[in-house]
């Protein structure tokens, strides 16, 4: 599949375009910038570095027949290897070489017209500002904060409503309009998420969705190149990553490779006839363009990886649109590829990520995400990504991960899939009432199959996110099944990753699974707000000790090697009682589950491979200490965590 | 985890059993038997063959205080390598030479005992009767039969009550009693078994089960080299199995490595004091054996999988008993597992077998299982093993067969695993109503799952076996449904296997999932019986109609490559139809399952990588042909199964 789909992209490069001429390979003298001058409309990526691997640049240059301009720089280090026309007039693709030798600094590069007149536009090439290996991805050191930036906290009010857009006004009574959050109220609250114990955050989307509606989810956008006006600038943006880095904490950013909202600015002029997928049929509908006569994705998504799947049913799947308002991008454009790689690399080196979590996984070109991937991961070894498939099935999860051995031979180059499984496991475990295949077990025996993963670890967990019912509703309102929950996701080796909201037992009873509520503003980011969780006031004694309890768990977990790396070892359900242990040498951490509502005296004999006996534990929330000897009284229903480290 | 095993049945060999000196190597010239002498109790297996790979041969000699003998072989080509002493001074065993010079025949095992007399034992070395590639084991060109021997036809109703065994008495009205009947009633119908167009016959154990209840199923076996005398004698095994051979179908043997009955013959004198797992515990209470007092196993089967399980909890699955009434057998004992191996090698050989079914094949130590089937394999390249494993995690079906990318390097030597999950999947899918990710799409994300496994075509499938309810009754009494259930197991890329009685829609709604009840006696197998299946006498028009449709689909299927070995292409279910075909150069066979209870105007435009256009296809059923166009007609609820061979 992979091969064949190489094959028609290369087809397509020789029969589609018409390329020009080189310029001479010779012009090594730089010709000096005296002022920039922007004639052109749009040059995208907008500037680039000196300095990676991969040394070849693609330029998108969007302008009024700029098609049949010639395009000229003159600049040492730099040259243009090939320039490509597009299907529109008022397009450019121009491959630049960046040689080893190039210095950062400012260009210009000519466009000479058909009516022999120039247009110039200068282009920078800036300089790196850290190695290539300091970009370092999340792991299971980490724990993650995912928000929903529109309701998280409101910072600035001045950027609430923007004029000029085409969504305007704020109402915070309607779950899906947008309610002011930003990415300065992210950054006023590091404080709060880092005390926590968090060490990564994971904002939803925060690029321009200048759609008009829906647009505070983030994930139709409408420029790949900007910030949401209404969630601040790129300077805040750059201020939430310096501010984090400080802390020594990640940003992930939440990217989109699978499709942009249908207001972007090049589907009014599309460059390529085959730019996002069933182009044609949108041409021609585009003035009744709605559900009906959208093709959207038959969202079959294991066609991806039967062996039996159909080639159409899979085309519906992956060149469907997601839904009528997002264009699915077409990936096998190998324009498309570049463009879209090259601005992953763009934000990772202007925001020095620290990770990518990717949307809708399994519906962009399976083989250009493996291509996109392995392109990230090849400047910045270190780095992460992780791909979301919202799947139950255990195969799946361990196919996406890099170096499984599918038989089709694909490698995502990803470090981490998405343990939806245990998601459900964990909720199912938890609610259900106690047999012999119903409970704990699920959770036990779905660990079990950590087997056929290439490296479990690296996986991210999660009791919930920011699709789905809140885990407190999941659970049904049980605090004590919630903190099970949790305490488990972070004792698990796995990357956890936390929903904000989760520690002050946010909820979506009203309307379960409704996404306005599962995105309830954060109480205390907004003037005003009665309640605030960051201070505490006004909020009920259950959820600032589930405060607590989270606080506690994720500050020792910050520095617990042995919840990072440790061995894991579980012992299967037995009367209501499950027991996890991590384990270093010189620490051994024991989180055990008991979903009995009256004291038990558990017998430790059966423990014995802990290499426990006689040992002195604490008690990471009551800091209590006990001798693990014969036998252990678990006096209520609950999660006990135990520490063989000092606390 | 193998390898510690193998350093623990290396240190046992070495610390626990005492090594006599081996027979001169010299010892060349054949003492003639005059005549066969018989003084040992036991000598085990009962016959051997010359020329297999495997040139060692452990023999079990059981006798009072053999133990202390000394034993001597006088016969070109065989040679006494080692003499170890059991633990009881009752047993000795031999290991014998069998070089490639060796001649069937017979001669004298001398043993010489501690008094100076002599007792002794004539052995016979027979010749192999097919070259060992000829034993062509079962593959997706077959059709499986499953029968309850017990259960299907009582051809010698003076076999029912055999006199000096434990339990006594036949009780039809009883689903546990025994029921009569036996073998030669098999042999007495493979006319109607090959009509009905089943390639294959697997029947549950009919090894003696001289236990004092329940003796019927045949899973507690009290003897491995003895026919249930209930079900005749070892002649009419052969019987059975030479019938078979010459209508070119295959038996099937259902073989119990993991454990014994309770009754078998070495549990009042056991070899050494690691034959059976928990053998003190044993015993220490055998005179108040039951199941408070047995060990039984935590059946936490995926403790075998589990990077993180705890040893205790591994041995506790795997060392457990059962149920009490069947001893779980020590294969990490060498003795133990020479002695499974070989008396599964002397089956194959007596009967010429055409596979083995291996009984819970989780459950005995997992290494020795690999060794066990490895050994086999290796004598009979074409055999074919299948292990039960019920489990509807595909990873586990996955991991169990042969070849699979294990992350612990285990590989299971077996051919064939056994898809539980499909079992459900179809169940699901005929039970529930159409929607997103209900009904249909249950089966084909379930065969979707195909892409993780090493080879699906020889995974065994199946709609319901002898340890769950029937099919007609997992679908509610749906017979359309069940037709659309089993037309797809036969169309899938799988080895079929069906359960007796299937073809007349026997069920157990009475009790559903009764194990008596699923055993039903088949009509017609009783001298007297109102209806007679085999006949068709008596039976509705409904089960006759039932036994056609199988037998139309079982023989097209016989002759039909596209089912055995084409290229599987399915859609993704829509409207309440799915669509799966099996295709080689000039065989498509397309299989059409269409839920919906009003006629339905099928667009085909949609399956043209079927390449079916303008061609002439025939329903296997009806015999109408079409002609593949535009669109077609699909008159009522039910599958339609079409060729494009000419019938």
């Amino acid at each position: 599949m992979k091969t064949l789909k190489l094959i028609l992209i290369t087809l397509l490069v020789v029969t589609v375009f018409s390329c020009q001429e080189t310029t001479s390979k010779e012009s090594v003298v730089s010709e000096p910038v005296a002022e920039i001058q922007n004639d052109i409309e749009k040059v995208e990526p907008p500037h680039w570095w000196t300095g990676f691997k991969n040394q070849k640049l693609q330029l998108l240059v969007k302008h009024p027949n700029i098609g049949s301009a010639i395009p000229k720089i003159n600049y040492s280090g730099v040259r243009i290897a090939e320039v490509h026309k597009a299907d529109s007039p008022n397009y450019l693709f121009l491959d630049l070489e960046i040689s080893e030798t190039a210095k950062a600094g400012q260009f210009n590069i000519r466009f000479q017209l058909e009516d022999a007149s120039e247009l110039i536009q200068t282009y920078e090439l800036k300089s790196r500002e850290k190695p290539a290996e300091d970009y370092i991805g999340f792991d299971s050191s980490d724990a993650i904060y995912l928000i929903t930036p529109d309701r998280f906290a409101n910072a600035n009010p001045k950027n609430d409503v923007v004029e000029g857009l085409l969504q305007q006004g704020i109402d915070r009574t309607d779950g899906y309009a947008r309610h002011g959050g930003d990415l300065e109220g992210i950054t006023n609250h590091l404080d709060y998420i880092e005390n926590l114990g968090f060490t990564a955050v994971w904002p939803c989307p925060v690029l321009i969705n200048d759609m008009p509606s829906g647009s505070y989810h983030g994930y139709a956008m409408t420029d790949f190149y900007k910030v949401d006006p209404r969630f601040g600038t790129l300077k805040d943006y750059k201020e939430l990553a310096n501010n984090l880095r400080t802390r020594d904490m990640k940003l992930i950013m939440d990217q989109v490779a699978n499709h942009c909202g249908l207001e972007h600015w090049w589907m009014k002029d599309l460059p390529f006839k085959d730019w996002v997928n069933y182009q044609e049929l949108y041409e021609e509908n585009k003035d009744n363009w709605d559900w009906k006569t959208t093709k959207t994705s038959n969202h079959r998504r294991t066609t991806n990886q039967d062996p039996y799947a159909s080639k159409n049913d899979y085309l519906e799947m992956a060149d469907g649109w997601f839904v009528s308002s997002m264009p699915d991008l077409n990936q096998r454009n190998p324009f498309m590829a570049n463009y879209i790689t090259q601005n992953s690399i763009w934000w990772i080196e202007t925001l020095g990520l620290g990770g990518i979590r990717q949307d809708t996984y399994p519906y962009p070109d399976k083989a250009f995400m493996s291509n996109w991937a392995g392109a990230i991961m090849s400047e910045y070894p270190n780095f992460s990504i992780v791909g979301e498939e919202w799947s139950y099935n255990p195969l799946l999860i361990g196919y996406w991960q890099e170096g499984h051995e599918n038989n089709d031979k694909y490698d995502s180059n990803l470090k981490s899939s998405m343990d939806f499984a245990m998601q459900k496991n964990i909720s199912d475990a938890l609610n259900e009432e106690e047999s012999w295949d119903k409970g704990l077990v699920k959770m036990y025996e779905g660990l079990a199959n950590d087997f056929a993963y290439t490296s479990p670890k690296d996986i991210m967990a999660f009791t919930d996110n920011h699709d789905m019912s809140r885990v407190f509703t999941q659970l049904k309102g049980d605090v004590v099944n919630t903190k099970m929950a949790l305490s488990y996701l972070l004792m698990m080796p796995r990357i956890p990753q936390i929903y904000y909201g989760t520690e002050i037992l946010m909820d979506d009873f009203e309307k379960p699974g409704d996404h306005g509520l599962i995105r309830t503003d954060f109480p205390g980011g907004w003037q005003g707000d009665s309640v605030n969780a960051f201070t505490g006031e006004g909020l009920s004694d259950t959820q600032k000790d589930m405060q607590l309890f989270l606080t506690k768990i994720l500050n020792y977990r910050k520095t617990s090697e042995a919840l990072h790396n440790g061995k894991t070892l579980h012992f299967a359900p037995k009367d209501g009682i499950y027991i996890l242990a991590r384990i270093v040498d010189n620490e051994t951490v024991v989180h055990i589950i008991n979903k009995n509502k009256e004291a038990q005296e558990l017998e430790l004999s059966r423990f014995e491979e802990l290499g426990l006996s006689g040992k002195t534990l604490t008690n990471i929330i009551s800091k209590e200490t006990l001798i693990w000897n014969t036998s252990m009284t678990l006096n209520e229903k609950g999660s006990t965590i135990l520490t063989t480290k000092t606390q």
